[in-house]
């Protein structure tokens, strides 16, 4: 008998039942009534989710594809940017921008460490005229959580530019407030707090946005905002959507609108308390980041193990999987995910099985 | 008790059993050996559907996403095209291309009928430094089929110029040879001929096309074809895929292994000859298209009919989805799919729908 497959990794996280009996479904067209009631409910949870009043669009793409979106849909060539990076896709945003001409003003926080809200400051006080700051909600490849809250106000305070937040690991997960924060444009995919299969991207537009997206000269076709809400308005989208993947977001979105955006935030606050607990109680090793988010825990392995063989063990001898560090910290952390649809018992299961190898190397 | 949903819809198209099984199993997590056995398979079985032994692309899109791919990936600012135009998508072709800031030399050909091989023989003759040629293997506005290997076979003739097919809705309908027929880049969908949900989009790309591509200008990153491939060769894709489409396409390609391409296309065949041979005998409705491809049956309605709310009633009223003409054809035509998983029950149901409202109209 295979072992149960226990997914403990920070997108794709476990889909419910609901979310997979939706995905099993026959197809409904993309251009009927049904699809279109389906459709709109997405888009409204999905306000509900962002807390906002505001445009939210929806793309068949990854969370890259959104990333990419709110590059090309708001800013045109020769056009000044900050991007704050905390990480992999803080680096993301900035090659993004190098492919498309764009040559931002990057500001690098050191792997582990939150974006310095005082650093933001002056770099808007040296850069004048910067028409977007973009910066990650949490970044996936060290589990950091940015003061998105404290970032906007500074970038409303001392410029006129707007706030472009990657939330795609971190919506759902922790307090984001699209509106009453000033957010102009918040990014997401469907496969993390979503609790949905990927395949979706989304972005909320705020008023101000739109006057960008009106404006901007970059090449786009494909992910033309414009387009996209011109369809919006008749309940369709412009291109075939993944039908059966909005069926899932349908699904999964039911379940965070009967839980309440504090009520969930609170679930995820829960579940990274009960995971570091354990992890701190079986396997006594440094967490790795300094602020981190109720997304996951990265852990740093003791020097001696190599940690890209022990989580394809675990994968291959219980079916658990835990991701390892990217880029530099590949084989030296793993990171322990608890968002989304992930429970309890799944985190008990994978700290049992990391706490069974790691014994007599913790010390 | 509601109607059982038929779909005579040219994509989506309805899903066989093992692909909606496919689809609602627990997601595997894309960066592990088992997720990368199933991708090469699709990869694999792609490239045997495509009839080549070149590179198949992956991306999570939609048909749309992928035709902008193909643009995007091989060509540069003031590069000199030629598109094909018979219809809708011939169209988006031409408006992806100004999208980018290209001036393509359209050729527009009368909607419902082919491609005229001397007409682009002429053009290619008039314009010369063409870089790549853009067509339909078949129109899924009209129904129309191209004949692409003798509009191939004067393309290379005349020119350098890439061969650029969009076989979003031809794939697996209508016999395509990509290597024997010197195709540069074939690009299509999951949800028509290949039997899967919407979500997947693929790209052919021939030796030629990668050397356009290694000096292609056009900005891009979530389409990148050289990342694609980089990460094709880790046995994965550079950002998270639709994980669910992709297991849902795997078990459909599974299906076309075991038929084969010849009995396929036969079957295709078979379908249309059905179809189009009740078509005659219940409505007696001249056809729309000229050189009509096994995806459809484009019908036209005799004057005094509105279309669109015919196909309306028969949605709401038994529960089948039949498609309307689009743009200027709308409410004046209806296209009868008959490809993928539809089956000649299907058919009958849905000819019968409309012999039922048509009757006493039809003379």
């Amino acid at each position: 008998m295979t072992a149960k497959n226990i997914m403990l990794t920070p997108g794709p996280t476990p889909l419910p039942p609901s979310v997979l009996e939706a995905m099993s479904r026959p197809l409904i067209h993309h251009r009927t009534a049904e699809f279109g009631r389906m459709f709109v409910s997405v888009i409204e949870d999905m306000q509900f989710v962002y807390r906002t009043k505001g445009t939210v669009l929806m793309m068949t793409t990854s969370g890259t594809g959104a990333m990419e979106s709110a590059v090309i849909n708001l800013l045109s060539p020769g056009d000044l940017t900050i991007v704050c990076t905390t990480g992999a896709f803080g680096d993301r945003f900035v090659n993004i921008h190098k492919a498309f001409g764009l040559k931002p003003v990057v500001l690098p926080f050191e792997w582990g460490t939150a974006i310095n809200p005082e650093t933001l400051r002056a770099a808007l006080k040296e850069n004048k005229g910067v028409k977007a700051v973009f910066m990650q909600h949490t970044d996936t490849s060290t589990g950091v959580l940015n003061d998105i809250k404290t970032l906007s106000k500074i970038v409303h305070e001392e410029s006129d530019a707007l706030v472009v937040v990657d939330s795609v690991s971190g919506l759902a997960c922790e307090p984001l407030e699209t509106d009453a924060w000033g957010l102009d444009c918040v990014v997401t995919g469907s496969q993390k707090g979503l609790m949905n299969a990927p395949g979706l991207g989304f972005a909320a537009v705020s008023e101000k946005a739109w006057k960008a997206v009106e404006v901007s000269k970059l090449p786009k076709f494909n992910f033309d905002y414009k387009l996209i809400r011109k369809s919006l308005a008749d309940k369709e989208t412009p291109w075939t959507p993944a039908i059966s993947i909005v069926a899932g977001q349908a699904a999964a979105l039911k379940m965070l609108r009967a839980e309440g955006m504090e009520a969930c935030w609170k679930r995820h606050d829960d579940l990274a308390a009960h995971a570091r607990k354990l992890l701190t109680e079986k396997l006594g090793l440094p967490f790795y980041s300094k602020n981190p988010a109720n997304i996951l825990t990265g852990v740093v392995l003791p020097a001696g193990v190599d940690g890209t063989k022990l989580l394809s063990d675990i994968l291959k001898e219980e079916g658990i999987s835990i991701a390892g560090g990217q880029l530099h910290l590949k084989g030296k952390i793993f990171r322990l995910a608890h968002m989304g649809y992930i429970s309890k018992s799944d985190i008990d299961a994978g700290v049992d099985a990391l706490a069974k190898r790691l014994v007599g190397v913790k010390a």
